[in-house]
């Protein structure tokens, strides 16, 4: 049998093995970080250095690293009301841009009538004129733009979002989870007051996040109360294990980033080259800056449901955009944002790559494509 | 030098065997297990199988177990206002026992102004008279009541509060964190609307917890929104590697349950009749039924702070209360619930033993209680 190729890395990746030593280290320490002996300290020492390592990766402060236990708590602990710097008064409304993830749409603490809508244009990146205008109306607001989509890869101009935002009083919040590891994010760089981050997207565990947030803003409120952890913003025993593992990642990821993004682009390119030959291809979003590794597509007539089980019987795990949705197929919200019809959004494919990624797997993944490609559109 | 005694499991225990191979396997799988393609699948599995042990031991049809990041997130989760079963309205308001964990204390998602105490007697158990006065007057009740004391380890009269809570209309919730793997503890056995579990008790991971709510009960809101994961009870990408561990742990933790705690006992025991031997020494709530592992005592002029660094120099990691408090030591609010004055609340040390203790660590913990004693009580 031949090996299964995995194309799914915006979902999840592998394990990297930097990961795993930090973990299987961590295993050893029995102690609660929370306790006062040998064994609490030992534990403490690995989750301060992991907050550490992240916290120079993004150019944060380690002491405004808050770890949880996934992106999305990592998402709804930032999206908080009452959020401020000494500067100016809490935001009282929330902006969100169509395209984020679900679990910045289900718009963390902030009542529904709270809540608007950033447009994008078709090309997937937000509509600046429309955030200007929604943020000139009303309260001070928290605005959340993505650093990169999670569908289509398409990077938002979050350093002009920071500008506009913070020009009107507001505050941004950058759900950087697909960015980290693929491209260059810092959250001073970028103007983000908060930036999220996940772990299994840099080749760490799954089951663990981060929150950062930039010096000087106040007025975060806890998601979990209880016990004084994260220096009180985040109750709860540390997932130790999985908080090592996440340092180990990152720090691997930052080092090789500008040869790994380089590589993912060529064969990347490789990739969307072999599918632009199929007859009325579309790549989404490829008139913008993307993320190296990220092909969104479609052809006319393709089904995603049934790509994706066609792949993964040609051995090839491919995702119909996001997969957080327990095992089902559903339309793009993505794609619908950018003024695709329903039709469409039912029928786009994703192929996202990663470090690990071969010159054998695209060649793979193209040759099931030009298999499957006749039947799918067929069908 | 000689080895280290760990006698502070009620903090975390060591990690099981059974556990690490569980979740080296899990380490292995790439895939997201809300993705559709073999590799998802292969994810979801694992975590089904989690699922249906836990419910297995604790009495529970799996479609009512839900995954959570750690025992302070399934209390947070479980004290939702809105809960209802279908023959009653929704409670109202909140009544904790004063003796609860931090994470339960907090209140989850109660307002303040909705929240009342059931106080404890001096052996640690709660007033049940207090309970029904309670009750009697006011909206529909979501009780919590712990089932075992982290620091005393009394055992409270669960089935009896169960009683009493449902005749008054209300629901139950009960954190079980202590008491799984060290007592028999059945959801329905227990009359318990909801419980909640850790695995880093029971000698799975840290970073990893459960709530479980008995049939028929609705009306639990979601504290993670986004994806529909859990279904659509806990968004966020799984840690799969330490919900394959809790499963792993919890089997074996059950399967060993009634060796362990008669091994534990006779052990505690001897440790107890140790300490009674000095002048003065009081040992909390042992005139109520308690954990087989737990000794909370206190001797006087002890200081706990003194006498967990004391222990900690001769190689014994013990501890003062609970451990979640980022390494401040404070006095137990349990021990002032039961009526004692702070001087002696902040005097309390408690040792928690383990399935894996040994007679010579009893031996080295009361040859340093000998040794530091005398020093301690003076100081």
């Amino acid at each position: 049998m031949r090996n299964r190729v995995y194309l799914d890395w915006n979902a999840t990746t592998p394990l990297r093995a930097e990961a795993r030593r930090a973990m299987l280290a961590a295993w050893d320490l029995v102690g609660n970080p929370s306790s006062v002996h040998a064994e609490g300290r030992e534990a403490r020492r690995l989750i301060e250095e992991a907050r550490a390592t992240l916290a120079v990766a993004v150019g944060a402060l380690p002491r405004n690293v808050v770890f949880t236990s996934a992106g999305t708590e990592a998402n709804a602990l930032a999206l908080s009301p009452g959020l401020r710097r000494s500067s100016g008064g809490p935001v009282e409304r929330l902006l969100l841009s169509a395209v984020e993830h679900a679990s910045v749409l289900a718009g963390g603490r902030f009542a529904a009538d709270k809540i608007g809508l950033i447009p994008v244009m078709r090309s997937g990146v937000v509509d600046l004129d429309h955030l200007r205008s929604l943020l000139r109306d009303g309260a001070p607001a928290l605005v959340s733009v993505m650093a990169a989509n999670n569908e289509t890869g398409a990077l938002q101009p979050v350093a002009e979002v920071a500008r506009i935002v913070h020009e009107a009083g507001g505050l941004l919040h950058v759900d950087a989870i697909q960015a980290l590891g693929k491209i260059p994010f810092e959250i001073n760089g970028m103007g983000a007051d908060l930036a999220t981050f996940s772990a299994h997207k840099v080749g760490g565990p799954k089951g663990v996040g981060a929150l950062v947030v930039a010096e000087g803003l106040t007025g975060l409120e806890p998601l979990l109360r209880g016990g004084g952890q994260e220096l009180n913003r985040r109750a709860g025993t540390e997932n130790i294990a999985g908080i090592a593992g996440f340092g180990a990642a990152v720090k691997v990821a930052l080092q090789t980033l500008s040869e790994d993004a380089e590589q993912m682009a060529t064969l990347r390119n490789r990739l969307e080259n072999g599918i632009r030959g199929s007859a009325g291809a579309t790549i989404f979003s490829d008139e913008v800056k993307r993320l190296p590794n990220t092909v969104l597509f479609t052809a006319p007539g393709l089904k995603a449901e049934t790509a994706v089980i066609g792949f993964d019987l040609e051995g090839i795990a491919v995702s119909s955009g996001s997969a957080c949705s327990s095992g089902k197929v559903q339309p793009s919200h993505v794609l619908s944002a950018m003024g695709y019809d329903p039709a469409v959004a039912q029928g786009a494919v994703r192929l996202s790559l990663g470090w690990s990624t071969e010159p054998d797997d695209i060649n793979r993944a193209l040759e099931a494509w030009r298999k499957l490609g006749n039947t799918l559109l067929k069908s």
